[in-house]
This record gives C-alpha cells, sequence and structure tokens, in this order.
C-alpha cells in the first residue's frame, strides 16, 4: 500500500515515547541526567529495544553499543536509510535533546507499519553511543567511530572523570554488541535535532532545514609550571599553571565578544588544575576552548587567535603550554540533494520553515563522511538546552516530523 | 647547673630527626606529601611522641591532636614557654616547612636535658594539627582554635576534597586527645620556620628574625550562572560561571604585576566549576585569591581592587558573584620585647641575621593573639618552597637553632 500524502505521524504516541523517557535517569527538575553506560542509559536502551521489538523491527548491537532497529524493505540488497540521534543527555540535560532524534526514527517506522507500506530500500532507526560526550570525551564517539574515524579500541579505552572505562561500562550494562563499529554502504542518514540554539522560537517557525555548520574548531591545551608558596613567591618566580588556564579562558572569552556582532562565538569550557588548593602555585593545568563562526574564513582568524592567545597566556605566567588535541567540524557537509528533498517536504506540507546552520556538534556531522546526510530542526524555548529546563511542546515536533517522515519515504522508494 | 654561654645545639642530632621525617610519607623525589590526618601524618606523630617520650618529656594530645612535650621547669607553677610548627606538609611539599619547627623545639629540650639545665619556667614542644589546610581548608585550623578563633566542633567538620571529615581521621588516626583544645596563660610563644622566599638565601644570610607579616587580604568567592550549550548559545546569554571565575583570577594576577615593583603580590590560587565540561557551560564556581604588600595601606587597596574585580568579572560572564569568606592577616603582630631578645642573641653569637617580614601565614600569626611571639626565619635555596624541590643544608639551621635555644633559656629562666 502506498503512503497518503496527507499522511501525518501520530505525534500523540511521539509523545509518550518522550514522557516515558523523562522517567529515566531524572536529573534536576524537569531534566535528565542520563550519563551515557550509565544504569539509566541501561534502562532507556532496554525500552527503547522493547519498543523497536513490539514494533515488528529487528535489533542489532554493535562492539560499541550502537543500536540499530531495521525495517526490511521489498529489496533489501540496496543500501539502508539510517534515521538516528542519540539517548544519551549531559549531566544537566534536557528531555529533548538527542532523544527526539531516536524517538522521530522509531515513530517513522511505526508509521509505516501504520499504512502498511513496505519502502523499497530498508530503513534503520539508530542510538548512537555517547553522542554528548559528558561522561567520556570528545563527544560523538560511536557514531566517530562508525565512519572510521576513531577505531573502537581507542574508544573502549577511554577514561571517565568518574575513572571509569567506556570499554568496562559498555560490558556492565550488558550493551557491548559482537557486530564491528563500521559503516557498509548506506543510502543516506537523516537526524531530526532540536535546534538549541534560539532563532526558530524567536521567529516563531518550527522547522528549520539544516544547510551545514558552522566552521568551529576546538582545542584541548595543556599548561606547566612549578608548584610554589603562594605567599612569598616574587611575581615574575612564580609558575602558576592555573593562571595561565585562567589567562586562556579569559582571552578566548574575549575573542567571542569581539566577533559577537556577526555571531561568532568562543567558549571557555574546561579548566582542570592540580594541586588547586589555597597554599600552593599549581604545576600544571588543563583547559579546553572553541571558536565558532558562520563564516569559514572568520573561524580561521578566531582560531589562530585562540592559538596565539594560549602561547601568550602561558608566557604570563611563566608557563609551557602544549596543545594536546585540536578539532574543526562544520561547513557545507550536507548533502544539496538530501537538503533539497527536505526544502521540497516542507514547502508541500505548508510548514512555516527557514534554512539554518547547525551551530553544534551532531552525530550527523560524522555520518556526513560516509554518506548522504541531512538534518531538520524544530525549536526550544528561547534556545535553553544543556540544562534541565530546556522544553519544547508536542506542536514544537510536528511538522520536522512529518517533513522527515515523508522525505525518508521519498528517498526509500526512489528507483 | 646553667647553660654555658657559648653552648650550642647538637646539629647532628636534629638534622638526623629531619631524615628520618623525610622517610615518612614520601611524596614526589625528595619531598613528602604528608597530608594532615593521614596514615602517614600518625605514622609520624607516632615516631614524634616516641622521641619526645626518650627525651623524659611528658606528652599530651588535645582534641584537635595538637601534640604538647613539656618538660618541667623548677616552678611549675608559672605559665610555660611555648615553641612550635607543624609536622603536616602540602600535597607537593617539601622535607623542611614546619617539621624544622617542631623538631628544633625538640632539640632545645633535648640540649637542656644534655646541660643538666632546669629552667625556671616550664618549656613544651608542639606540633600543631592541620597548618597547611592542604586537606582540610583553611591552614592554621587547630593553632586557631587554641587560641579561640575557631572552635573544635567547627573544625571537627570540615571535609576535604577527599570527602573526608576532620573529626572522623583525627579519630581514625588515634590522636583525637580528651583535653579541651584552648590556650592557658603562656609565657611566650617561638616558632623558627625556614623562610619560603628567595631573601636570605639571595643575601647569604642564615637567619631572618621576623618583625611581622605582610599585611595580606583573602577571599573565597562563589559564581552562580546557568548551564546552557557551548555552540549556539549567543554571547549575551551565556552565562558561564567558569568564565566568571577565570576572569577574577586574571584580574587577581593583573593586580599583583601591578603592585609588584614594591613587592606587591596577588594570588589566583583555585578555581573549580560545575560540570566544568567540554558541551556544557558551567553554572557554578568557586575560587581563592589573596593579596599581600609590605605597606597596609597598599594591601587595603590591593584588597579593594580585588573586591571590585569580582564583581566586574561576574557582570562581564552574566553570572552572580559572592564572597563566602574573607580573611586578614600580617601587620607588626609579633610582641617587641621577645623579637629584641631574638636581635641581641644573634648579635652575641655573631650571626649573619636581618630583619625580616613573613609573607606567608604561620601557627605564630595565631598565637600572637593570645601571648607575646616571635619568629626565626632560616634560608632555603632559591626560596623554594611547597615543591619537592625546598632544600637546605644543616649549616643553614645552626645559628638560627643557637638563637632560638639561648633565647628561650633567658626567657624561660628571667626572673
Amino acid at each position: 500500500m502506498s503512503v497518503p500524502s496527507d499522511m501525518g505521524v501520530n505525534i500523540d504516541r511521539f509523545w509518550s515515547t518522550i514522557e516515558a523517557s523523562a522517567e529515566i535517569g531524572r536529573g534536576r527538575p524537569g531534566g535528565l541526567s542520563r550519563l551515557t553506560l550509565s544504569d539509566a542509559d541501561r534502562q532507556m536502551r532496554d525500552v527503547f529495544v522493547g519498543w523497536c521489538k513490539e514494533a515488528g523491527l529487528s535489533v542489532s548491537v554493535d562492539e560499541l553499543g550502537n543500536i540499530f532497529a531495521r525495517r526490511d524493505g521489498s529489496d533489501n540488497s540496496l543500501p539502508p536509510i539510517l534515521i538516528g540521534s542519540h539517548l544519551d543527555t549531559q549531566i544537566n540535560g534536557g528531555r529533548f535533546d538527542g532523544i527526539a532524534g531516536v524517538l522521530a526514527g522509531l515513530e517513522v517506522l511505526r508509521r509505516l507499519n501504520d499504512a502498511g507500506h513496505t519502502t523499497k530500500r530498508p530503513i534503520i532507526a539508530v542510538n548512537w553511543t555517547n553522542e554528548e560526550g559528558a561522561r567520556y570525551s570528545p563527544p560523538m564517539v560511536a557514531s566517530g567511530c562508525f565512519v572510521g574515524k576513531y577505531t573502537a579500541d581507542w574508544a573502549k579505552d577511554l577514561v571517565g572523570d568518574d575513572g571509569s572505562r567506556f570499554g568496562d561500562e559498555l560490558e556492565r550494562i550488558g550493551y557491548g554488541g559482537a557486530t564491528k563499529c563500521a559503516a557498509g554502504e548506506i543510502d543516506a542518514y537523516f537526524e531530526l535535532h532540536i535546534e538549541q540554539g534560539p532563532i526558530l522560537d524567536a521567529e516563531g517557525r518550527k522547522v528549520g532545514i539544516v544547510t551545514g555548520g558552522y566552521p568551529s574548531h576546538g582545542m584541548r591545551a595543556s599548561f606547566s609550571g612549578r608548584t610554589a608558596h603562594t605567599g612569598p613567591t616574587p611575581m615574575d618566580l612564580r609558575q602558576n599553571a592555573l593562571v595561565a588556564g585562567a589567562r586562556w579562558l579569559t582571552a578566548v572569552d574575549d575573542i567571542g565578544w569581539d566577533f559577537a556582532v556577526h555571531d561568532g562565538k568562543a567558549t571557555a569550557a574546561r579548566l582542570t588544575a592540580w594541586p588547586n588548593k589555597a597554599g600552593i602555585l599549581s604545576d600544571t593545568a588543563e583547559a579546553v576552548c572553541d571558536v565558532r563562526h558562520p563564516d569559514p574564513t572568520t573561524t580561521k582568524v578566531m582560531a589562530e587567535k585562540m592559538r596565539r592567545a594560549l602561547f601568550e597566556s602561558a608566557a604570563k605566567a611563566g608557563c609551557i603550554a602544549k596543545i594536546e588535541d585540536e578539532w574543526q567540524w562544520g561547513g557545507d557537509i550536507f548533502d544539496q540533494e538530501l537538503v533539497n528533498l527536505l526544502r521540497n517536504q516542507a514547502t508541500r506540507i505548508g510548514a512555516n520553515w527557514r534554512e539554518i546552520q547547525s551551530q553544534a556538534g551532531h552525530d550527523a556531522y560524522h555520518l556526513a563522511l560516509c554518506c548522504p546526510t541531512a538534518m531538520i530542526f524544530t525549536p526550544c524555548k528561547g534556545g535553553v538546552t544543556h540544562n534541565n529546563e530546556e522544553h519544547c511542546e508536542p506542536e514544537d515536533f510536528v511538522e520536522g516530523l512529518n517533513i522527515l517522515f515523508h522525505a525518508v519515504i521519498e528517498r526509500a522508494d526512489r528507483d
């Protein structure tokens, strides 16, 4: 049976899965603290797998815990279409970030069941492990392994601030699967996600068709100095690594303000030091900062300023700085054909949409390295996210879900 | 028997106690990491108590673990003289900071035994608990309780970064004594300490007679903001408490440089934040900073700048700052008669000495609140301290110890 062109998803059913998820791994009031590979993550995975099996989907789990729930097509020799996101959250996370995208995939497949329609190509709903990086840094780990950017052994050896090892926790919660974490041939990857910024909400729109990501540049740097007494040590003999780090964070924040007028951003995200005690100067520190700007050339300029500030900050504090890691993402990475498909469906259903650039990292950035990829954004109130007050209403998702539903069918059924 | 005026201490015996101490609670190469109330602290206390008992001293321990090793006088109705310091160290501490002062007290009493001299007043060597504050902040806790600045219950409820409670650890190592932590009438308090600054070493002198302490002003402040995504959140909507803290530390360090020409110092000592993770802005942070200057008026100016910088830093980051604690110390707090006694003995024995101001906090600052107090500094190489490379030679202590020895006798025997 074909799917009526005016058929929409079952928003009540979708919302009931959002609400069930919101009970698992509760954090601060209204929010979630469902760190990857925790007991709460296991509980959520179990519930998700149960839903998928009830829907007649065949579920498999790879060696890094990525969950694939597959609905066969009429020609299973063709590469599948993937719809995915993540069920883990930040330590002070909301109820929608990532979660809505995974449950959107499930709703699309359930709705195809309702319609009794077998697509030509198979479709797979995916939950990626450790998107947030809140427990094991960096973010988007398992999707990165899936596309060959990282190795599974590297991921398993990641250690969290709590001293736990990724691989051990994966086994402990029973989600270390037998299949290799590697992308075969994939026809297309779709991801629906809340915007995590204020634009759609401010403009009263329900949909953003994502054309790409803000070119972004991040760095993790270390500082080395020398412990000494906080009192008698003269200023010019001090080698306080904490001051080196604080100066870098301050300088990076200044860069953000300098470029804010055209929506540039700079983030001083993390600073640790040792011993970091009241009576002693610290001899080591580590910090993570990044810069983002819609224009790639300007991002490069900001990144260069961030780099210079790093060494100047260290020198001012009598310390040595070292860049431990460096990463870039964003740009026009999404597939034009797939983005057009979303544009056309958005127009066809009369959605209130606009084009938008993503400013956050997403698993879709990794998937774009191996297959045609596109994203749909839906609004969240005030752009508040990574916060327990992250808020969406069911009607915020209706248009985005319907665009996803019909775009996936069109892609899956094409000749 | 009277003590010959040219009798000196037994430097080899003193040094052997320094070397024995240096085996207990080893840290980085050459240094110690003997945190207060740890197993290593217990081991050191046991050894010290053993030495005291061998020397015929009567040992008592108060409710906060302060150890008093008493040598009776000929008139025990007179208030005693105390010689003290601390046996605990920083997490990356040296072998002399504090330790030399406690063992100096022991050597003075042992040497009086050698001389067969009974002083008129009793003399007590003291080890103060938790001088460093490296495990339980603030520093100089038990000497503060001794003089009535803090209560014993307050001290027992202090919790360390390791989650342990002062009172529980005190009981665990068996050093929670029965007597109340409170000063009775005390005739005088002497403390010998390494300088912890570079002045004596640079000038090739072996003794500093401490006239007082740099007026100092410290603050512990908290910052509150809001968690949010590190990416899309516009600069002017961010409330990143980590940035507020980093800006304050940077501003305080700048204040130190502005006043460095006349030996002002400012220390950004500690910064913690939550969640302090790469993907999320932090909603809380806490920081400790202080300023010091030889001139009390200038210290006030520096403190006022530090206070303004606190609120400006918070405002710039969209956060709220709160001063959680504030403290001042230093000034001309030592007893002129006692300082003169040290000056005269230094001149009499032909020591290479100078007057000096302390720039660090010491238990002596607390004792000065309840009795005549004075301090003797001895050099340490390059002024390096709170570092495993802290270094002294036996000859660095000879003159200081001999001044202490004869000054204590003169004070104890006076009419």
